[in-house]
């Protein structure tokens, strides 16, 4: 039985560097198995080291930042999140059942293809997709879990992380859960339950299981790491009315989605929250949330969205959300080089395009 | 931040008492989300605890006929593979769209029966079904890799538990993954492919990960544990021959579910790669994987099954396989209890109805 990761020796590794490795084992390990299995490894490898790589890069930085030392440990940590953020991302897409991601096709899109080029027919191909994402999303949980299983850091501290992951990974499930639960309209969405629900789903991973994670690597102290938990929610806050915001009327060359998804999926947003309270609302309910949405509909029901002042209001939302954080963070006991990575951050968040 | 999972002090606690426990950690966190939240915990609850517990009680007899005396770590030990257990079988229904196990609705048939009573669409329903299954698999995988990850034993042998795990967790994706793919009948299936396919996706993790992790925690020697692995693969064998006779063959009011649903998924086990060589396969090939089979089809495929030599064919070939590993159970260097738990382990795997 030879080691399923091999252990992080050299601390000179970039996260980058690391990652390409433990994915390359995985690469490695599935030769011996189907060609099918091979492509899912090659698929989830261009996946996970791909993008922006925001959440690794905020681990690692927090923790040089906070005066960490360990970075054999941050390295690994680092590599972890971006790990659960492709499961997560992956998972997500099966649920939605998309084929389609950032203007590409994902895993299930890609499998599907394949197995039609094959003659194989729609439906089996889109179960054969769907099949080989949920798998690999499992696969990638799994990695990130035994990344932090086998960290190489003192007992108090590995279990300290692992809380902070498995209480991540139940608040993630549990935002996605009530994220398609809203989408099904079976009882009336609150703002706040909107708000909530979205932090669950993409703030907590996101940004506050990075910052908690760096920081207790760090050895920073409870009132530090509460302070860090603070601005984390904030930031996903930010986040996710942006996300909002680009779902609905944003450049779609540049975030790789039609302005319509948000719409045929019926997903509620503080946007349509608002939007709701109009009188003309009425007019159009029957169109959101319908799968076969027309181009023309899809305008118009965005229309009465725009002129119910939504966009003005969630867009100072925003403004205020953003000042209140940049205040908060300036006034924290977070080391100068912290806030000003923290202020960047979030002022990121807010100016994002896609 | 408090502990995700309580660590175990009472050495007394069995297995059952210590998996209610952590079943009910989650529980007791879901309390603060959705009622929808809430009640998929009930359900893995209730999932998780019931059954035969055939994974759990191997990993706890084999460590103490090896002399074990780490009762706590076997305790959760066992605890992780039913975990992990019920994430598969989760994970493996969501795959194969099935609403229904063992004749009770599972997860996403629950969950999309009360959608469609508070009046959401069939389609709409069932994809909440699906969704809440699909994470409730997670929230399981994510359980079992917690535990494993915080048992009290020395480095040493945590990661080598880790490094079986994680072999586990790939060898089942692959497993599954390879099941899709020759259901799908793009190529033509061989016999040894399909034996390794089901070894793979059951076998591994239902009695090869117990029996090693059983060996690594009662110091077991290397030699030892080569034998249980042999031996373990050896009645995964014998499992899933009897498995797919009981899809076919078995009595569906025992079994809990048709005798043609395996003929409509168009699973590819043994039965069928031998019928396939008969000259009356011909005339019913094209009854083989159609969805909507109906009851007369059935039972003409099974009947062309049946009468090509096929139940005889593997039966027999169950009969020299269960005689095979007797021999080699009695020859090996186990100690007397443990040969005599695993070839009751064999009789019950043959003989099981269900």
């Amino acid at each position: 039985m030879t080691d399923s990761i091999t252990p992080l020796d050299d601390i000179a590794f970039s996260f980058q560097d690391r990652l390409a490795q433990v994915l390359a084992e995985g690469r490695q390990r599935s030769r011996g198995g189907s060609p099918q299995y091979g492509q899912l490894w090659e698929s989830l490898t261009r996946m996970a080291t791909g993008g922006k790589l925001i959440r690794p890069r905020l681990l690692m930085d927090a923790h040089r930042s906070l005066g960490g030392g360990d970075q054999a440990a941050a390295v690994d940590a680092a590599c972890a999140m971006q790990l659960l953020h492709i499961a997560l991302v992956i998972h997500d897409d099966v649920i939605d059942n998309d084929t389609v991601r950032r203007g590409e096709a994902n895993i299930s899109g890609e499998f599907a293809s394949d197995a039609m080029r094959r003659s194989a027919g729609r439906r089996e191909a889109q179960a054969w997709g769907n099949a080989t994402a949920l798998l690999g999303g499992d696969l990638m949980l799994t990695l990130a879990h035994s990344l932090l299983a086998r960290l190489d850091v003192d007992d108090a501290k590995r279990r300290a992380i692992l809380d902070i992951f498995d209480d991540t990974v139940f608040q993630s499930a549990a935002g996605e859960h009530s994220d398609v639960w809203l989408s099904l309209h079976l009882e009336e969405a609150r703002s706040q339950e909107v708000l909530e629900m979205a932090g669950q789903k993409t703030a907590v991973y996101s940004f506050q299981a990075p910052l908690l994670i760096a920081a207790v690597l760090a050895g920073a102290n409870t009132a530090l790491a509460e302070e860090l938990a603070a601005i984390a929610v904030q930031i996903g806050v930010v986040y996710q009315l942006r996300d909002d915001v680009l779902g609905l009327f944003g450049d779609e060359q540049v975030t790789g989605k039609s302005n319509f998804s948000d719409l045929r999926e019926g997903k509620e947003t503080l946007l349509i929250a608002f939007a709701r309270s109009d009188p003309s609302w009425a007019d159009v309910q029957h169109l959101f949330g319908d799968r076969m949405l027309s181009t023309a509909d899809g305008h118009r029901l965005r229309k009465v969205v725009e002129e119910s002042g939504a966009l003005v209001f969630v867009e100072s939302i925003i403004s205020e959300r953003c000042e209140g954080l940049y205040r908060f963070i300036r006034e924290s006991t977070l080391p100068p080089a912290l806030r000003h990575q923290l202020i960047e951050l979030t002022s990121e968040c807010n100016r994002r395009t896609a």
